[in-house]
Formats: structure tokens, C-alpha cells, sequence
């Protein structure tokens, strides 16, 4: 099969495929294709399971055409929505915020979910489910625009900046019954603000540390012991994921949040750059919070 | 009621209630009774639920006699063996390790799991409970008689000196498979050795950090960053717990434990010191490692 990349998706986890340090993937090699999720025309094929002109997700990555014998292709129904969704909200974003929070944040009514990068794929997510399951849902984000779109369109109940130097005391005050469920995907100062907060038995998802990436272990707290002091006195649980670590939530994740996406109950943002040759800048931008909602590469129309 | 201590119970998290820092639970105010398990004997009761020669289970403290309500004690039938494991091994000390294996390590068949402490009571439960479960069970422990105990009357698969210089080295040499469970009990040195040999999915239960206790975070490691780096990568999870949180789970232990403990698959070893007075002393040596085995004061004799 011949594949066409029409849209592809950036997302924190590559920043891991350019680093040779300990990780749950291996690094991709020096001369490699780049790791990363597509929408993909078919555009020839001699495998019968897939014809000319259908749109698969596919793992081609940063290339504007890839050669595949069909395997781990999935067919998108473009007449199901917008064929980008794919790798976003109802794609491999939407599921990290979707198994994460309720596997294993698991929020309650009335309890308290934090999440930052709260205008992006996951957390925007994270927030908009922990309101469908009653909780109280405070976001932290990059600046003003961010922060009210978070507030006023995805109707979290409040969401702070993580550039305030008031950042800790703002968070406080926006957790009066402290946080009940922090799902971890920045590291780094918001991580250290959010920490002290946290309830007796809080649930903290990990599933990334996307403001360490660059530099990992130097811009993070070092008070490992602090923090198991307080994972035995709270009795905390921290537990990592990756997407995959849920794969059998897969049918789950597909029903409930594409009839949430329908309902409106779950808004979604994207941030589009130009061409295969914007990635690169556009990857950096994401590390940087550039963006503005999901990031996406259109590197081909969606029709040849 | 009125009740006389037999065996007062030393345990670890007592030095939790000598410091006002951060804990689940207050600490003893300057002047009161200093908290514990005991056993006890009921010498006077108005009581109809109780009655005079009765032996309880009791939070009676560090007192040579005390009164009671009846609330919250629990009957001993010492027909059914040695009155003194109602606070050890078919108390608190083992259904810390039973739950806090079993319902948060959950150890598989042929997985590793690494325990220190491991000649005391809650770690040489932990052990053997993870040998019947089948899994591989290695002990840490302070010395070489407490390693031999540990290896040959225990049937850990190994056991290593917490305070061998080169306890990093040889756990890696014990564990060529790494570590799946690491139960959590001590902290400090242990933890900064056990951390780097942990698994993809490894799980750690924490339920003290002994070693830590007496100047917390200042002998811990210091890398809350490279720590959550490894909870990521590794999609590890850490979770604090104490053993009320699993009361439920009261009537499966005891049915469990005591029958092994009848088949001679659990084995427990007691250290006595006598007389009230004693107390001090001895939980100060238990914080330091010089006891062998299940720390108790004897307070009275059996029968008075």
C-alpha cells in the first residue's frame, strides 16, 4: 500500500524518540523516519482489506507519503466528522485523558481534578470529563487567551496561569477542599505548586512531564523525600501510563467520547501549521506552549 | 472496664506521633498517654459485652493498666495460640503486609519482589506471604544473623545487609530480572538502591520509611524529578496506604494468616523486653534496628 499523509499529529511523547535516555520506546535513529500518528490517503493498494481512496490512521510519520503492508492501519469514516479528529480528540490524545483520568484519577462528585496545558489535546479533555463526571475541574494554562477560552468555552471552573509568580497562592485559592485528583502531564513548577494540595488519598495520573523534556531532572523539585513523606502520610497513589497500557478501553473510550463530542459536551481545539517543513518549528513551539489546541501538520489536502 | 497490659506492641509509626509534622493522624499532645496496641486482660467490667478474665486486643497505650468503654476492643481466645500475635502476626504489623502486598504489589508467579526490614514484622510477612503467592522474595536486613535467619528459617530466596557498601551492587546481582514489588517500608539507602532495578509496571506499596523518621527528607534522595521521570517511563505506580484503610479486608486476613501460620508457611520471630520501663529504650532501638523480630514489651505477666 502507498500512503498519502494528509494530516499529521505532534504531541509532547516524540520529544522522548530524539533522546537516547531511558524511556518505555526506543529513540528513533539518527537518519530515521520520525516517529507520529497520520491521517493517510490510500492511494494504491494490493492488500485487500483497504482500496484506493479510503483515509486510515497510520503510524507513517513526519513524510509526506509512506509504504505500508496494512498493519496497525485502521480505516476513518469520514463521514463520521472532521477525518484530523482522529489523532485528536477522539484519537490517541483523547484517549490518554479519557483511560488516565477515569482508570486511574477515577474523580468523584464534588472532588477537585487539576490538570495544566489545559487548552491542548489531553487536558482540555481531562477537565471537560471530570465536569460529565460531577467534579470540579481547575486548569492551569499559558496566558490569558488560553486561560479564558478554558474557563469560558470549555467551562472548567477556573484555570490559572503558570507564568503567575502567584501561580501556588492562586491555586489555593481555587482549591478550597484541596485537589482530589492532579493528572500529571508538565512537571516542573506546576507540579510543585500542585503538590502541597493534595488531598488524603488524591489519585496522580502521569502521563507525561512535558516541562522537564528539555532538561530533564534540573528544573524539577528535588525533594524526593518530601514527596514520600507525603505519599505515606496522604496515602497517595502516582501511577504512570502510557495510551497503550489501556489498549482493552479502546471500544470504551470510542463510544463515550464520540457521543460527548456530539453532544457538545466535549469541545475540541486545533492548531493547523503548514506543510510538512512547519513541523520541526511547530514541535518546538508545543514544548514551548505555542500552540493553541491541538497540534496538527497539514501536509496534504484531504482530497489529492 | 477496667484493663491490665499484658504485651504492649513497639511499632514504627509511633515516632509519627512524637513529631507534629505532617501525618494521617494527630500527634500524642506533651503529657498524654503515648498510643499502642495491646493485649490486655479484663480485671474489672461493667460491661455485658466483656467479662472479668477476658483477654482483648486493646489501643490501651504505654500504661500498665487502663479503662475502657469496650468500644473498639476485640476479643483473644487463647486456645487458638500465643496471645501475643493478636499485635503481631495476626495483627496489625501482618495485615500491613498482607494488604499492602496483596491488594497494592500484587505479586505474579516468577515476579520479584524486594522487601526490607525483612526480619521484622511486617517484612518477614511480606516475604514469605510473596513466596506463597510464587513469586521470588529478597530481603534486606541489618546483619548477618538476620540475614541467615532470614535465607534459612524464612525461605527468602536471598537476604543482603542494608549496610553493606555494596548493597546496590549485590541487590542488582540478586534480582537479574529486576524488581516487580518493591514493599515499601524503610526508605533512605534501601530506596535509593531498589529504585533503578524496578520494572516496567513495577508497583510499591509504602507503608513506613523508617529509616527517614527520625530527620525526614535529609538522608532521602533528593530527585523528585528522576523519581517521576522513572514513574513515567516505567508507568510505575506508588501508593501510600495504612492498614486501616483496608479494615475490610480484616476477615480475609486472619483467615488467611493464621492458617498459614498453622501450616508453618508464615513464621515469626518475637524480641521481648521486660517491664514497662523498658519501652523507651527499646522503641528507640527499633527505630535503629536492634531488635530481631516482632518488638514487644512485656508489661505483665499472663496472669496476674
Amino acid at each position: 500500500m502507498l500512503l498519502r499523509t494528509i494530516w499529521l499529529s505532534l504531541d509532547p511523547y516524540m520529544r522522548g524518540r530524539m533522546s537516547d535516555g531511558p524511556s518505555y520506546a526506543a529513540p528513533v535513529p539518527i537518519g530515521g523516519v520520525m516517529e507520529g500518528g497520520t491521517v493517510s490517503e490510500v492511494i494504491a493498494s494490493n492488500n485487500p482489506a483497504f482500496a484506493k481512496g479510503d483515509i486510515v490512521l497510520s503510524r507513517a510519520g513526519w513524510q509526506t507519503h509512506a509504504v505500508s503492508d496494512g498493519k496497525g492501519l485502521n480505516k476513518i469514516d469520514p463521514k463520521l466528522g472532521s477525518i484530523s479528529t482522529a489523532v485528536g480528540v477522539l484519537g490517541m490524545p483523547g484517549m490518554t485523558a479519557y483511560t488516565g483520568l477515569l482508570d486511574i484519577g477515577k474523580p468523584q462528585a464534588g472532588e477537585t481534578v487539576v490538570v495544566a496545558a489545559a487548552s491542548g489535546a489531553v487536558g482540555s479533555a481531562v477537565g471537560q470529563i471530570a465536569k460529565i463526571k460531577g467534579a470540579r475541574a481547575i486548569g492551569i494554562a499559558g496566558g490569558k487567551d488560553k486561560c479564558d477560552y478554558v474557563r469560558n468555552e470549555l467551562g472548567f471552573d477556573d484555570c490559572l496561569d503558570h507564568r503567575d509568580p502567584e501561580l501556588a497562592a492562586k491555586l489555593k485559592q481555587a482549591c478550597p477542599k484541596g485537589i482530589d485528583v492532579y493528572f500529571e502531564n508538565v512537571g516542573g513548577a506546576v507540579f510543585e505548586a500542585v503538590f502541597p494540595l493534595l488531598n488524603a488519598f488524591a489519585r496522580m495520573p502521569v502521563c507525561g512531564l512535558i516541562a522537564e523534556y528539555n532538561n530533564f531532572g534540573e528544573t524539577s523539585p528535588k525533594w524526593a523525600g518530601k514527596m514520600m513523606r507525603a505519599v505515606l502520610t496522604k496515602r497517595l497513589t502516582i501511577r504512570g501510563f502510557i495510551v497503550s497500557d489501556f489498549a482493552a478501553r479502546h471500544g470504551d473510550f470510542l463510544r463515550d467520547m464520540s457521543q460527548w463530542v456530539r453532544e457538545g459536551k466535549v469541545k475540541h481545539k486545533e492548531f493547523v501549521t503548514e506543510g510538512l517543513d512547519s513541523a520541526p518549528a511547530a514541535f518546538m513551539g508545543l514544548l514551548k506552549g505555542a500552540n493553541f489546541g491541538k497540534q496538527l501538520v497539514r501536509v496534504g489536502p484531504d482530497k489529492a
